[in-house]
């Protein structure tokens, strides 16, 4: 069943809608009050993200204070390793680590694609209590990271600089990273397809770290796998057509590229120009982006004046090029909760006023 | 005076060369055991950056090592800063860092252009000293950090992920960052002239840090300060010209808007297509780079599989387009010498086959 507001499906699949539809990356998240609240009852992280009822809690946080046009699924990004075996554990002040990373041929040999409703059931909890507590008011927005990008956190066993583990496995035995990569790249289209089937009305593929392969390697090892996912997952659920997106961060010169890729659109970081890009694409892919996050770190003047300019470089939307406004990465921690109102408030006001 | 090997400054100047020279970001650097002593002898890193001496040692180290094209000065990126009185101090483990970064408006005011032989005297003397080493063998190149780069560890105080402090001020107080940047130009196109007048044979800018920035204020911020450099810089020293280079890491965008900042040479990082940078810059520019640093982690066929795979990448260089072999960053501490010898040779080797 269609959301009461469905601009952003509409502008995903570009078809013509009254404004410039907007939601943030990392919307549910630090910076809100109300979600550090929800994340010290929970104790952890982790026991937040594997609670469906704190999970559709804090991912409906945000709709409550911000006209926002969209919810997206409140997990980690690592749910599916974790659901391979390799054991993800938060080190105090850390970033997310395995226990058992993958880096001998037996560790690679060994890996399988998941059962998705026993190891990942909670998640697709997780989807429909938030579905049903959203009561069809804006879409929700599935997720998972890119085969690549789940991979570099399995291979180094956790947050890297310089990729060096997975880099080296990349160029000396590419054979054991392909191997992972397929592995990954099944998982990652049936964990997508049950978030569909569970009640995601558009599902968004993160490829985080592409954007630290070379030229080349990129393709090989990461759009590849991407390309395969899309090419397994539905595209159609219950009489509704589920929008795709894929946003390789650090992925400008590879635009051409990953619209071939078979997404309905892509996601775009701050160093892309938003006119720039759609005069690449054309009428291929919507375009989802691209403000810098430090943005909100501005006054309310100098946040309009950025939106502004984000959506007259884009341009008029036609009819067949739909922009969905986001920020080009994940919202900051530090950011005070009442810019995001100021943002979206002049998405909405000013995208409305340049259809006029 | 001409140095005997001088291919590398005359593929900057986009000149007939034999075969396409090669030196790496950070050459003289942690992964050779000989720098780890000269450095332990010195007993910090700033010690040894400010004895010309041992920056001397260090810097031709990998010339007694591999018959690299080119010798690059030995140095801090944060000198100008450091002269400037804002305190350059290392805490064990950690990057640089700030006594006193720039926060407020008076800290802004107060920055002024240092005076070069008082305060950067010792950078001068290591170029004399590296020249009288060198006997003329191969040319030495001189750098400073960019305006913008050199403005985020003074406004940061130190390294940062998401370049939080620089960028409020960027949208929230333009003016006060053009103050700093303005006096960062001037003081840069000093530090680079003086290097010159020692016995600096080309000049190269690191702009590590401006890929960071937004499309829109990479130009304001960050290119309009380096075009500034570049207007100041002597283009032509003791009847020989000083060909420049410009590496913004994460610029591949922008390479078109680089190409017209006036410089001879624009640095690649590995995310770009050799081919397609070429194709898009045409004769305008030399280009330098751009092998990821962990290919050498690979092994030796792997090593030489990605050099054949850039050089032809690039193509043959017609007179008119001439191509640096580098590193698109600097190289890993991590790396073993013996990879550097099997790149070193592989770029020599190959490129005088494909010419012939």
């Amino acid at each position: 069943m269609r959301p009461k507001n469905d601009t952003l499906l509409r502008a995903l699949l570009r078809q013509p809608t009254e404004y410039t539809p907007v939601w943030l990356m990392r919307q549910a998240g630090r910076y809100l009050p109300e979600y550090r609240a929800t994340r010290a009852r929970a104790g952890s992280f982790l026991a937040l993200a594997k609670s469906p009822a704190l999970a559709t809690e804090v991912t409906l946080q945000p709709l409550e204070r911000y006209p926002l046009d969209a919810a997206i699924l409140f997990s980690d990004i690592l749910t599916v390793p974790d659901a391979m075996g390799l054991g993800l554990f938060f080190a105090e002040g850390e970033g997310p680590r395995f226990e058992r990373p993958l880096r001998t041929e037996a560790d690679v040999a060994r890996l399988s694609v998941p059962d998705m409703a026993s190891a990942l059931g909670y998640v697709m909890d997780a989807v429909r209590e938030i579905r049903r507590a959203l009561a069809n008011r804006v879409p929700l927005i599935g997720f998972s990271g890119s085969p690549f990008t789940l991979a570099c956190y399995m291979v180094e066993g956790g947050g890297s600089d310089d990729f060096r583990l997975i880099k080296t496995m990349l160029y000396r035995r590419p054979d054991l990273l392909h191997r992972i990569l397929a592995v990954n790249s099944a998982a990652v289209a049936d964990y997508l397809n049950a978030q569909i089937e569970a009640g995601a009305q558009a599902v968004m593929i993160f490829d985080t770290w592409g954007g630290a392969l070379a030229d080349g390697a990129y393709q090989a090892f990461s759009l590849a796998y991407i390309r395969d996912v899309l090419s397994r997952v539905k595209r159609q659920h219950e009489g509704e057509r589920i929008p795709t997106i894929v946003f390789t961060k650090g992925g400008g010169l590879w635009l051409e590229q990953i619209a071939d890729s078979g997404c309905d659109a892509i996601g775009l970081d701050w160093t892309v120009n938003l006119g720039a890009a759609r005069a690449r694409i054309g009428d291929r892919c919507a375009l989802q982006g691209n403000l810098d996050p430090m943005v909100l770190f501005a006054d309310d003047a100098g946040i309009r004046r950025e939106v502004e300019h984000a959506l007259t470089s884009f341009g008029r939307p036609s009819s067949g090029s739909g922009h969905v406004f986001n920020l080009g990465h994940g919202i900051s921690q530090h950011t005070p909760p009442e810019a995001v109102m100021t943002l979206v408030e002049a998405v909405h006001d000013i995208s409305r006023r340049l259809r006029a």
